[in-house]
C-alpha cells in the first residue's frame, strides 16, 4: 500500500541491520536520563547530545534548544519534494529506577534475556522513539522520504514537561504540521494493535508534614508529641470517600459526561477482569464503585497516591515517633477539568486537612496538562488503522487510555496537526516499574508501522487540517 | 553518707581515670550492635564478647549465655562479706541508625564535640551501663564492694528481649536479689535527677499490604488497580478516633484509673508545655484530647505509628501505583493491659480494616512486656533519693515515664528484688534518633550515683523483700 517502501523492503532492512540497530538502541538506553532527580542532570544533557549527533548522522538538521530544564532536541528534514508535513514527538528522559533492588540487571546496563531487552526506558520512550528513528533513517537512505518531517524530543516528559512547555511559544513557527505522530502508548494485547483516542491530563503534588526536630522515642514522647506518620495517613485517607470516589471538594464539578459514541466505541473492546488480575497480580477493584472499568480508567479522573513515607522502614521494629512525613499525589484528568484549578483544589484540601501542631509544606506542584482526545474519523487515524492491519494482521482497537502525555495538547494547538497516537507497549513491559523491557517483536512492529505510516501519509489523501479534526482539549 | 566510699573519693578516681574510661567507653560504642537488623548479628556477638572480657578483667566471674537471639552477658561478683544482693540490668544492643544521612559523624565512630560524646548508644544504654560498670570497678579496686552483685546485659532490649525472656526460667536461681538497679531512664532536666516510678508496657506489630506484582503506571492503571498506599493510609488512619484516642476495639476495656497518689505525685512536677515545644520542636498536642500531658504520657496507653512506607520517596514526582505498603506500630501499655491480648486486638483491627483486593501479612509481632510500677515508699527508693540529692544538689522528682523496658517485669518477678530506676538521659541526647549523645557531666552524675548507691545499699537499712515493695505489674 505504501508509496515508496513496502513492508517486505522494511523487513529486509531490519533483518540486515538488526545488530547495528540493537547496538545503537543499547547505547541510547545506557544514559541514566532520569529527569525527576536533579542528580542526573548531566546524564540527561549527555543523552540529548548523543541523540542530536545520531540524528545529524542520519541527515537531519538538528538544534539542541536550551530550556528552563533539560534541553530539547529538534530535528528537521525537508525532502525537497511536496507532501504532508509530519511532526513526531518523543522523549529521551526516563522514570526513576527505585526500588533498585528489584531489578534483575542494572537499569542502565541494557541486557537481553531471550528476545527482550531489559533497561529503564527500553519501552518508555527510548524504545518507541528509536524504532521510529530507525524507520525514518531507512526511508531517508532509500531516498523515499517525502514532504517535511520534524522530530521533537524533550527531556522532561516524566516530570511535567516544563522546559518544552516554555519553549513552544518561541518555536511555534517551526512546529506547523499536518499530522502529529506519537509512539508513547500501548498495544491492546500481543498482536492486537491499538490507536489511542484519549489521554488523560495530569497534575502532581507533594506535601510534607514536619513535627519534632528529630525522630523521637515513642515511649518518652508517646501521648505528648503529635505523630506526623499518623497525620500523613489521616490526610491521605481523606482524599477518597468510602466508595472510591475522590473526596476533594469540587473535583468533579462541571464534568461533562463522556461522549456517548466514544464510550460505546471503547466498550467494544471488552475488559477482561480475569486476564487483568492474572497479568497485573491484583483484581481491578480500584477507582469508583459502580462504574465499569473502561469508564473508570479512560473517562473518569483519578487521584492516586504515588508514595507515602515516614519513619522507620527497615527490618523489625524501631520505637520512634517520626520527625516528618511525606505524601506524593498525582491526578489524572479528563475533558472538562482545568489542571491549574484541580491543583488548587487539591492544595486547598491538604491545607484544610493539615493537622494541628505540624508544619505543612508543598514539596512540588506540577501542572502537566489537560486531557486530550483524538478524532476517530480523521483520515490520518484511518490511515494508521490500515497500516496497523498490514503490520499486525489484526484490526486495531480504539482505546481511551488512562495515561497522560501532558505536553501533547500544547503541541497539537501549536502545530495545528491531527494527532495519531499509536504505540506497542504491553502490560508485561513493566513501564515505570523495575525490570522495564521491550521485545524485538514489538520493536519490529513499531519499525514497520513507522515506516509504512510515514509513506502512507504521503499518498495524497491527507486532508488539510480542518477544525473538526483538531484535538479537543 | 556512703559506707566504704565517699563522693570526693569517687570524684578523684574519675578525675584520674577519665581518659581511660572514655577510651573504653568509645570502644564499647564502636560495635554496631543493632539488634533489630539481622545484618548486624555478628557485631552484636562481638560486642557481648568484648563486654564479657571487660567485666572479667574487673574481677567478675562472667558467663556468656546463648539464647534464641543475641547472647546475654551475666557477671557475678561475691565480695565474701555479708550484705545486700544487688542485680543490675542493662543492654548492649542499640537502635537502628537511619536516617543515616542526618548524622553529623558516623554513628559507630564515637566523636566528641565539646563535652558531648556522639554515637549510637552513647546514652541508650551503653553510656548508662558504662558509668555503672566503671563505678563498680572503682569500688572493687578500692576493696569496698560488699554483698553480692550480679550484672545482667542483654542484646535485644530494642527489639523485644526475646532471648533473655526465654532464658529467665533457666537462670532464675542465679537472679535472686534484694534490689534491682536499672539505669536506662531519664533525668527530669539538667541538674534535676529523677526516679522513675512507672514504665509502660510494650507490644509491636508490622503489617504489609501487597497489591500488584510490581509498581504500576498510575495512568494506565489508575481507576483499575487498588492502590496499596491509599489502603495503608486508610488502615493507619483507622487506628485513632478524631479525639486522639485509640480506636482499636477493646483497647481501653477494663483499664483501672491511675492510682490517685501516684497521679498526684506526678502532678507535683509541673509539665512545661513551652519548654517541651522549645526542646522538641513541636507543641505537646499528641495523644488523647481532654487529658493532661502527665496523664497522657505516664498513665495512659498509646498506639504510635513508627513507620509507614509505600512507593516513591525520591525527589519530584513518579507516576506509579505502588506494589505494596507497610506500616509499623507499637503500643505503650499501662497497668491492667495484658500485652498478648492487646496485640491480638490490634491484629484483629488490622484484619477487619484490610481492604478488598490486597493481600495482608504481618511482618512481625512482638510482645515486649506489661507495664511496671515501682513503690515510692520502698526503702531502696528512698535511699536512691538521698544519694541523688548528694550527687546533684537537688531533690529528685518521681516521674511516671512513658517509655518501656519490657523485660523488667519478668526480672522483678524472677529476682524478687525491689526495682529502682534512675537514669541521667536528657531530651537533647536524641535517644533513638540521629546524633545520639551523652555528656561528660551526665556520665559523672551517673558514675557518682552508681558508686554511692551501691555503697548506700550496704548500710544495713535494706529491708527484706516484703510483698508491699514488690513491683506491681
Amino acid at each position: 500500500m505504501a508509496i515508496g517502501i513496502t513492508k517486505s523492503q522494511l523487513e529486509q532492512v531490519l533483518h540486515r541491520e538488526q545488530q547495528r540497530f540493537i547496538d545503537e538502541w543499547m547505547r541510547f538506553l545506557s544514559f541514566a536520563s532520569i529527569s525527576a532527580d536533579p542528580a542526573y542532570h548531566t546524564q540527561c544533557v549527555e543523552c540529548a547530545g548523543w541523540l542530536a549527533d545520531h540524528l545529524k548522522a542520519i541527515g537531519f538538521s538538528v538544534e539542541i534548544l536550551e530550556t528552563s530544564g533539560k534541553p530539547v532536541v529538534c530535528a528537521h528534514y525537508d525532502s525537497g519534494t511536496p507532501g504532508a508535513g509530519v511532526l513526531f514527538y518523543g522523549h529521551y528522559d526516563v522514570q526513576p529506577v527505585d526500588p533498585i533492588e528489584l531489578w534483575t540487571s542494572p537499569p542502565f546496563e541494557p541486557q537481553f534475556r531471550g528476545e527482550r531487552l531489559y533497561a529503564r526506558g527500553a519501552l518508555d520512550n527510548k524504545g518507541q522513539s528509536f524504532y521510529f528513528i530507525k524507520a525514518v533513517e531507512t526511508l531517508i537512505r532509500a531516498g523515499v522520504l517525502r514532504g517535511r518531517l520534524t522530530l521533537l524530543f524533550e527531556g522532561e516528559e516524566e516530570c511535567g514537561s516544563r522546559g518544552l512547555s516554555g519553549l513552544i511559544p518561541q518555536v511555534r513557527g517551526r512546529l506547523g504540521a499536518d499530522v502529529l505522530l506519537v509512539c508513547d502508548t500501548e498495544a491492546h494485547a500481543p498482536g492486537v494493535p491499538a490507536i489511542t483516542m484519549g489521554l488523560r491530563g495530569l497534575v502532581g503534588l507533594g506535601a510534607r508534614l514536619s513535627g519534632p526536630r528529630t525522630d523521637l522515642h515513642s515511649g518518652i514522647h508517646g501521648g505528648l508529641a503529635p505523630n506526623p506518620a499518623t497525620a500523613i495517613a489521616r490526610l491521605t485517607a481523606s482524599f477518597h470517600a468510602a466508595d472510591g470516589s475522590v473526596a476533594v471538594q469540587g473535583f468533579y464539578d462541571g464534568l461533562p459526561p463522556p461522549v456517548r459514541e466514544d464510550l460505546e466505541c471503547a466498550r467494544r473492546v471488552p475488559f477482561d477482569a480475569e486476564r487483568y488480575a492474572r497479568e497485573v497480580g491484583v483484581a481491578p477493584v480500584g477507582g469508583e464503585r459502580g462504574r465499569e472499568p473502561v469508564e473508570r480508567n479512560g473517562f473518569r479522573p483519578t487521584l492516586e497516591i504515588n508514595g507515602i513515607h515516614s519513619g522507620y522502614g527497615g527490618p523489625g521494629s524501631k520505637t520512634i515517633i517520626p520527625a516528618h512525613a511525606e505524601v506524593k499525589v498525582t491526578c489524572r484528568l479528563v475533558r472538562g477539568q482545568n489542571p491549574a484549578h484541580i491543583l488548587e483544589l487539591v492544595k486547598e484540601h491538604i491545607t484544610r486537612h493539615a493537622p494541628e501542631g505540624l508544619k505543612l509544606e508543598f514539596t512540588h506542584a506540577d501542572i502537566g496538562g489537560p486531557a486530550l482526545a483524538a478524532d476517530t474519523k480523521a483520515p490520518a487515524v484511518k490511515r494508521a488503522a490500515m497500516v496497523l492491519r498490514e503490520v499486525c494482521g489484526a484490526d486495531a482497537v480504539f482505546t481511551w487510555c488512562g495515561a497522560s502525555i501532558p505536553i501533547l495538547s500544547a503541541l497539537v494547538e501549536a502545530s495545528g496537526a491531527v494527532p495519531v497516537f499509536v504505540g506497542f507497549g504491553l502490560v508485561e513491559d513493566n513501564m515505570h516499574a523495575p525490570n522495564e523491557s521491550f521485545s524485538l517483536t514489538q520493536f519490529r512492529d513499531g519499525f514497520l508501522y513507522a515506516g509504512l505510516m510515514l509513506a502512507a501519509l504521503q499518498e495524497g489523501h491527507v486532508q488539510p487540517v480542518a477544525q473538526r479534526e483538531r484535538a479537543v482539549v
